[in-house]
């Protein structure tokens, strides 16, 4: 008989759940996995587009639903959502003992992912430890988690190393790179034709703005909301170009980040909530330029050969394959960069050729293979840390 | 007006509390600061003693009573009581709005408590970091933890070295040694006469046994247990000693030692619950070994002059002043160490000149000045974590 | 010494917390009491106006906030409120040690409160029991109350009856009214012209949309909202009224019916978030109809001598005074019956007429001297129901 | 196809689970039913002899485990214990999707279900409603269970006649019986000699002590255990009889009642845990009386003819056979009582020939028949419940 391992992988966002959808798709392929998948956080919000609904198009299983988003801005909302998941989760892993436990990155569901599995003998393989973005609450979570799981797989080769020296053995890091960047590489072209009729405007010269807030800067963020959408309206007025501006995550200040977008009256901005992933990906292959200071302008923009203008500070500290331009919150500043992004041939042209240090668009299949390798006999082996310092 | 500074101190269980308890009565001492105690866990249960009533006798001003101790020996009693505990003390956190989080060890408190702070925006300040002790799932969530704090009290140098090798910056980290010696140094001297009529036996040549299950051994506690007593009773009855055998604490495998304990007679063995403080410190002050695999083995019993038979794996990785001898679960092996430990006179002689590299029982103070030192319009700085690795 | 009495109030969204206010504020102002205040559920929500901050300016000492709201609209979304705030409300009246928990209707906090006091030993005073209104998840509820319930303040002389029926004790029932007419007693007139700048639209003849959605209609929430603006807008353009629609409650559902009215185009309406009492009432006074299926249309319109035009089944089963007309949702009945309400004289003049079955305005003063009049030596009695059957 | 009706029964204690088995059991040899079980409080715990165990061997699917019996005995126990229920039992609903949720009786699991039913549109069946016993916080709750569940199973006719009364609907009221005895008449018969086997002690003339806490004495539960004792150990030193004393449930007070029962010294007295079905049903056969508060002595001593002296205040206000004889705590009138129940042959005989009340040992097929005829395409009308009062 084979020995399929159970994989329970947890997730909470859209944005997450893309990169988590390659390496998940990659292990059901495999005979020697069993897949399912927990739901939590903004997945199960219809604010958020409901979007536990692309899970199931997917065809995944639902091992269970369960609610960790309160309907707060309040510095409550996260740890309480913690609080709910780690619940509901340990009774999910009770029942289905799974081998595996699989997250994503620094938000809520990481660390409660990591703190059930290590106090519920399971083994918890982590997707993006090592990242020493700094700046946000999340991120010590990150490295929290990494201290808690025992299987890294990194996006970027410093990273891994980044792990060792948090003391992390080193035949638990593997580095994998992103799995966003699969997406890229596995999803089909569509022309900007079918993109524009999906978005509702005809789309020919075009930026793409994706603006999260940020936990230390809260009480700021409907006005850097507001001096982003400025300069971007301003330049896009100015050169005929337009403007697809993204929901943003739900974050505490996302509420007021959308009351300005939702109140914003320019010709050049089209809103959008969560996209489909073919249409994002090819929305991305066609735009000019990314404005904000989403991840994946660090992370993805890379591989599309795309420039970056990051608005504020969130993503410091990263490693930035030079497609980045850093700008504090001033309309001038940076409507400058954004003109500099998306007009200056020569700049556009280096960018054309940057290679991305995040990976090549296959980490799924590292992945797989990787936690193919570890055999039920070995676990024991494999839950126990010994926690070194590098 | 003088700006005091508020903190909230969070205790679950009364072997943690007797470490806390130095520092919180050092810092409410001080005009500096105000402090109030978040009471949860075992300080909670009728069956471990309700030891809340000890910190109400203790003077302080109990903020909220958080229930985190569910009556299961499953491995979801862990993370749903970090669960409870991390609601509960978020919904406190807003009330009281402190200015610190105060918190000792690895247990179910430490992480919730650096998880609220690190989400709520209120430096967390954290006793105990840097100990490579593993083999428990206690030991990598104290590396979490660190990852998480603010501020690091480390209990002897090498760990505060450790903690700089964790990537947590120098600034942060204090050498104060563990306030759980300052109870020893602190605690006034009572004959043993008195021990005796507390405990309810004579007292004359004795041990102690204090032994905890192990969440990775969970299966084989009452065996552990079982065969701890058989080789405490024969070398008792052997030597005419008595041995004063102290309650587990709360962790699964608990109840199972406790039933062993409960259904074993010898007329050697006391059994007792929870002591006072004053009795407890007195009880090691006068005792010939102590034997199990508690904490206070490593790090207090050295400050005792206090030779240690630790059975089992608990407790390995860290540092041992000399007066620790490993033996596995083996009555004969078990009984020569004691025996050893008990009655030879030469390695006894060795022990008793032993220095702690725990401290010198002056951590309390260490702490509440290092904590005068932090102002107020610095927190900003203090809050940001640059998350770099050594 | 005078014997003061705590009370603790508990509240989750604006419009329940309209109906207590007065009550609170009667209860403070007399030396009797002491009052504080659980704040929980939409209170917390940016998304519903953070309406915990209207009742900080009301002078209100906030006991605790209690995040009880999650951003879902499945059908967990109660239960797991309901879960979240028995908990963190236990917390609460363990610290605070109230000597009567306050409620008002059918919501989830009047279960949550009712349960806490039944266990915690704290009598439990609810508004608004008896009421035979049934379609909706919430009417089993507020029979549960008050079978948990110790005092009952009845909004009408039936639903006292009904009380009784149900094997409550005689003693323990009184019949106050409505506290929510007191508002309309209270509150100073302010006018057209005020309501008007306050609304920013000039007001003359005008409707008043408040509609919610029905659990058990989840499903058809959208359609129902679009049907009944359809029939609005229709019957305004046409007579040159405006109509004033004001966001629903945080029921499932509300979601649906704010995408709805946020793309809804016509000049004739106007879209309101939550108003401050003071603007609220003075809007009732002037309007000429209100729309929809808030329990205002039954429970305050008679008051104002205000015709309601009921769309649905929500409310059946509760006194009518003979100022609503039930409507299905047909656009041209709900039309036909705006018609009549708005301009049909003879029908208006009988309402204007009408004498509300739901009390004369003065409730709050009943119920502070009701409980004034319950002495602490009498409270084991009060405690103690016994359960028999009408 | 079969329409198979799934159902969701939920359990929480041992006592309880006792009564629902004979219903489960006849639900899943019904072609019509797929059954699976909740298992929750103290089921869980191993201080309660991990009953969950139990019901794996008879056969049911445990459909989730949830942690709901906390280790503490202050007020917050229950109301906590509810919350952390509802939370995952809401969890559980949405991933089972039953058809009706089953409960017996008046603890937390019985409001919780009855919440989670209400809310999450499940069928909601309760087992024992309409009984208007009174004198602790789970009365009020059961009355709260009735007014929310849609199908009422009454342990005897006039609890049946109360539910109507309370406002149910008479097509919702079945009488039933109690299955507890169910288990009486189905139940083998076993020699005294095995029982003795399994209790240890050989037993010939005996009498069988039940004794819970009760909420509001929890203070005095420990002198109202060591007066009871006292009783029945003077009673049964006299007379030559033993006493089996049984382990209390899990409510507050419980742990004092233990310490009492551990520590009491007596040859007359036996003490067990829980007992399986089958030596227990066969220890009452061959009992000469019951003492304490147990329901068993209301509701199925008749059964088996046995005669009880209930001590204190528990269970008054339920239908009594004739068989109880209640006492206060004083121990010459418990030892009166105990005497005239033993060994006064008249009295004995008239309570041989006593009907139960509490039906005939065949609940749970009326149980299945009635269930069984509640047909899907009615479920609507089911689910409506219209709150008249009687």
């Amino acid at each position: 008989m084979h020995d399929t391992k159970k994989i329970l992988a947890v997730t909470g966002i859209r944005s997450e759940y893309d990169i988590l959808f390659p390496v998940i798709d990659g292990l059901r392929q495999s005979p020697d996995f069993d897949v399912e998948v927990v739901v939590c956080g903004a997945h199960l919000s219809a604010q958020h587009g409901d979007t536990q609904t692309k899970i199931l198009e997917d065809g995944f299983v639902i091992a269970d639903r369960i609610d960790s988003l309160y309907a707060t801005e309040r510095l409550t909302q996260r740890p309480k959502g913690i609080s709910a998941l780690i619940s509901g989760l340990s009774q999910t892993v009770e029942r289905v003992k799974p081998d595996f436990l699989l997250v994503v990155g620094d938000r809520e569901e990481s660390i409660a992912t990591a703190l059930v599995g290590n106090y519920m003998d399971v083994l918890v393989a982590h997707i993006g430890g090592g990242d020493p973005v700094f700046g946000n609450a999340d991120d010590p979570v990150r490295m929290a988690v990494s201290k808690l799981a025992h299987i890294h797989f990194a996006t970027a080769e410093p990273y891994a190393e980044n792990l060792h020296r948090l003391g992390e053995e080193a035949h638990r890091i593997c580095f994998s790179g992103t799995p966003g960047l699969d997406n890229i590489v596995n999803e089909p072209h569509i022309g900007l034709d079918k993109v524009s009729d999906f978005i509702g405007t005809a789309l020919h010269d075009y930026v793409v703005v994706l603006k999260h807030p940020l936990s230390s800067e809260q009480a700021d963020a409907a006005a850097q909301m507001r001096v982003t959408l400025q300069a971007v309206s301003s330049f896009c007025q100015q050169h005929h170009f337009k403007a697809v501006v993204i929901q943003s995550n739900s974050d505490p200040g996302a509420n007021a980040m959308a009351e300005v977008t939702q109140s914003f009256r320019s010709d050049a901005c089209v809103f959008c909530h969560t996209l489909p992933r073919e249409i994002f990906v090819n929305l991305m292959r066609h735009a000019k330029v990314l404005i904000g200071n989403s991840s994946m302008g660090i992370l993805e923009a890379p591989t599309y050969g795309l420039p970056v203008v990051n608005v504020g500070h969130r993503q410091q500290g990263r490693l930035n394959a030079g497609n980045v331009e850093f700008v504090e919150y001033d309309v001038g500043l940076i409507q400058s960069a954004i003109q500099k992004a998306a007009l200056d041939g020569a700049y556009r042209e280096t960018i054309k050729q940057i290679r991305s240090p995040y990976g090549d668009g296959h980490a799924a299949q590292r992945i797989v293979d990787f936690l193919s390798a570890i055999e039920r006999k070995d676990f024991a082996k494999w839950h126990m840390k010994r926690q070194l310092v590098g």
